[in-house]
């Protein structure tokens, strides 16, 4: 942060930098820092706007008939260890620890602790991890025979990446609005493609600069670097992109990823005729929107554009 | 779970069991159990008289004037290292841990995940902690003087406590909406007194039989003995109180902390007139108040006293 930083807005051209974006978020009270990178607080008007997006989410999924849940966001260690998580984003992974020792251990943990002392060896791991994307918790859940036209779920979840990073937009744990249908698999293509329009147009209709795009997740190593390029040669990702800290980096601001048969596979999720059920989800970033909205509009709600205005405050 | 569970309910004498609330709980799909216990997943009901009951709360707050913020469920590690939380509750505290190793070594992370071995040693301590109490992450954002009359902040957090339990009231990760007051001793205390009352008195509306009082932390092993006597000879915990699993040993449903000038010390944060502050904060346990309107009046919310109903749902 300091005086280099561009000015956000000069007329009409937008500047893009992260560091002057999180600067203005932090001035306008938007964002409470953190001695911790991505971890920052959120204030009272960034929460409201978050929770009237997420609002018009629903709003636009009210006759779609899917069954909400929320789960913490701590999970079952097994569902990342089963699902290959740790083979394709191992750094991103976050697990849980804790103390299991007894009174003279715990003793010793103390003066490692008040003397300044490492003391990671002082635990062990939990039976939990952080959740590291939105829909893992649910299919351990739908194992065994769907309904004759599967399932549709969607879930509001505090999300972990062990990624600490001064870009606002790349958080260490954020929350998501996610969707998931499990069914046969044109089903299941459909209706992320449904998505795909309806969430680009949403965004679109609250005057965000946003585009559709295939995607690829960011698998570690160089083995990651052959996944990526499958992932894309097969279109089984797709984003929705808007410019937030850089125009020629745009942010994923909503994810849609179809998995086949992968997590069927692992879960025993069947088809009602008894096929291994395929799966696809879609998650938008509630923090991502959220910065989009303020960057693209500015830091007070109160000057946004009417029709903005009366779409994510209609009364 | 299994036929042994009694009854919950016999005419009018309320029987009170943990497995057979549990069960209860899930046959009416209010949670949707996992594998690992205290992680479950909560329906779109129990969501709604989660929300409600919040709202009420912001309703009874609405003119104390607090500031609002939302903070990640994990927070700056230092914050548990500099306030002796790990010297009072070494076993409930969940630390972050993640990979931080090259290609090789996460072929060998992978080889021990897909061999079924055990992988703790792939993993190092992350920066972030599991936040273990609501008001932790607000302290270090309080440092240097308050204004003439204080603050006054109310947040809405996920917690964890690592004790793992098939007791439906004690989960590993749940939500607190919480109210913190920093200022000086005679004001904090009389803040503290006023929402005693008050939040005894929301609870008891609502048709809970809700009791208040004087507790103690479960500080770890026999010197914490000797901490949660101090505390209780000091009335520095208060806790409401409501039968939800157990008769005898009702569940801490609010919870009401005087904490003196611990926290202003450690952080630095002083009245307006350069003395160090001292802080109070009470946090309603969001999922258990939920739960005890559950135990109390059924798993139908359609079912529910016409003033209970009237209260949560006004409109």
């Amino acid at each position: 942060m300091g005086s280099r930083s561009p000015p956000m807005l000069k007329g009409t051209h937008v500047e893009y930098s992260a560091e002057g974006f999180y600067k203005g978020l932090v001035e306008a009270g938007l964002i409470v820092p953190t001695r911790v990178p991505g971890t920052f607080g959120r204030n009272a008007v960034f929460e409201d706007v978050l929770a009237r997006f997420d609002g018009l989410i629903g709003q636009l999924a009210k006759d779609d008939g899917a069954e909400l849940f929320v789960f913490p966001p701590t999970i079952d260690r097994t569902i990342i260890e089963r699902t290959a998580y740790l083979d394709s984003f191992p750094n991103l992974a976050g697990t849980v620890f804790s103390f299991f020792g007894n009174e003279k251990e715990a003793k010793a943990l103390s003066a490692k602790v008040n003397g300044n002392e490492p003391w990671a060896d002082t635990q062990g791991m939990t039976e939990v991890c952080l959740n590291p994307a939105a829909c893992y918790p649910i299919y351990p859940t739908l194992a065994g025979a769907l309904p004759e036209n599967g399932r549709l779920i969607t879930m509001f979840q505090w999300v972990y990446r062990h990624e600490p990073s001064l870009e606002p937009t790349r958080m260490q744990s954020f929350r998501v609005r996610e969707f998931v249908k499990a069914g046969d698999p044109s089903s299941v293509v459909e209706w992320r493609d449904m998505w795909l329009k309806r969430g680009t147009t949403l965004l679109q209709e609250l005057g965000l600069p946003a585009k559709a795009d295939v995607a690829a997740d960011p698998f570690f190593g160089r083995t990651g670097k052959m996944l990526a390029h499958a992932q894309i040669d097969q279109k089984l990702k797709f984003e929705v992109l808007i410019p937030v800290v850089s125009e020629e980096k745009p942010t994923a601001c909503c994810s849609f990823n179809y998995h086949q048969d992968k997590f069927g596979g692992v879960f025993g999720i069947n088809t009602a005729d008894g096929q291994t059920a395929h799966t696809a989800c879609l998650g938008f970033g509630l923090e991502r929107c959220v910065m989009a909205l303020f960057k693209t509009h500015g830091f007070a709600p109160a000057d946004w554009p009417a029709n903005v205005r009366k779409r994510l405050w209609p009364s």
